[in-house]
């Protein structure tokens, strides 16, 4: 697929953007910073965008699909252990895809409040929707705080500047064991294994 | 100890402060904001703090202060496991006792920029000690994948608003057992066995 060259901005201008929230938060990012920082005038911002919130609602566009599909496909799992792992599996696939903009929302409630304004239902649907999946049916506070640790420790980590030195597949893998660890389930080998659970 | 009115505005003011970052971010919140939600004048705040930076520092401070302390105490314990246990528990204990601005810290990367720049040598210095005790001398991967899950995955459970139903024992109890679990710590019964560890 070519992109056009309008289509190619729009990538580059989101791109951009998802740094520049990064540097200084959503809401210490103007369209004019944008702007700047892509050698454009605001006018051709405004071509694609009319509105920072805009923006900001596309450059989350790709992580909250990848997670809404997520929540469910785990869903759909008849069973208990083959939901928690495939949302565990699933959530740290996430995390390394987008390891970007995992940071951004870890770290900025910016992108979290244009994300509840959105169609979306808001982040606060999908934390539950996932925290739900974890934790089971009438969880115990036990279950409850591992799986709030269990999601938001993995989403820290793989933003984590820290952790920025291990590669993708290093990381992936403690990920999912520090998970499983949390969550009490078995280790795998392979993450084929997951079908089959 | 019996404060005078100048100390009672102070503090009411750091309060009322952390409340606003909470719900507006730090970069969101002004002082006008700050000074009409205690119903005095911006004068009045002035008198007190010359700019935002300095009433976040101040608001930062105590858990600061709390922090710095606890890395002390805890690089000061001779034994490998006794470091990571009286980290453990000392960042749970402070979790607790911190949690508004735990929640603040876990989502606003203004306060933390805000810090970076105060005498304390920034978060970024925590962190690293936080992580360094956790993680100890040349750790694998998976060790510091584990500690930062840990530490960031219970600062912001004890943060969340989600699990605010708990009561500070009952939170307490289970970041515990959630943070042994994950750093390998055998479970404790009571906290006093820290001592003999």
């Amino acid at each position: 697929m070519t992109a056009g060259p309008a289509e190619d901005t729009r990538t580059r201008l989101l791109q951009t953007a998802l740094r520049l929230f990064t540097e200084h938060g959503v809401e210490g990012t103007s369209l004019q910073m944008i702007a700047d920082a892509l050698g454009i005038t605001k006018a051709a911002v405004y071509y694609h965008f009319k509105t920072k919130a805009e923006i900001t609602e596309a450059v989350a566009e790709p992580g909250v699909r990848d997670l809404d599909e997520l929540v469910r496909r785990a869903a759909a799992q008849k069973r208990r252990g083959a939901q928690v792992d495939v949302l565990l599996e699933g959530f740290v696939d996430l995390v390394i895809r987008h390891r970007a903009l995992v940071a951004l929302f870890s770290s900025d409630p910016g992108i979290v409040r244009a994300i509840e304004k959105s169609a979306h239902g808001g982040m606060e649907g999908f934390g539950q929707a996932l925290l739900g999946i974890l934790s089971g049916p009438d969880p115990t506070p036990a279950e409850r705080v591992s799986a709030m640790v269990a999601l938001t420790g993995l989403a820290m980590a793989g933003g984590s500047p820290d952790l920025a030195v291990l590669g993708d597949d290093e990381l992936r893998t403690e990920l999912l064991d520090v998970g499983r660890r949390l969550l009490g389930r078995p280790r795998r080998r392979t993450s084929q294994a997951v079908a089959s659970a």
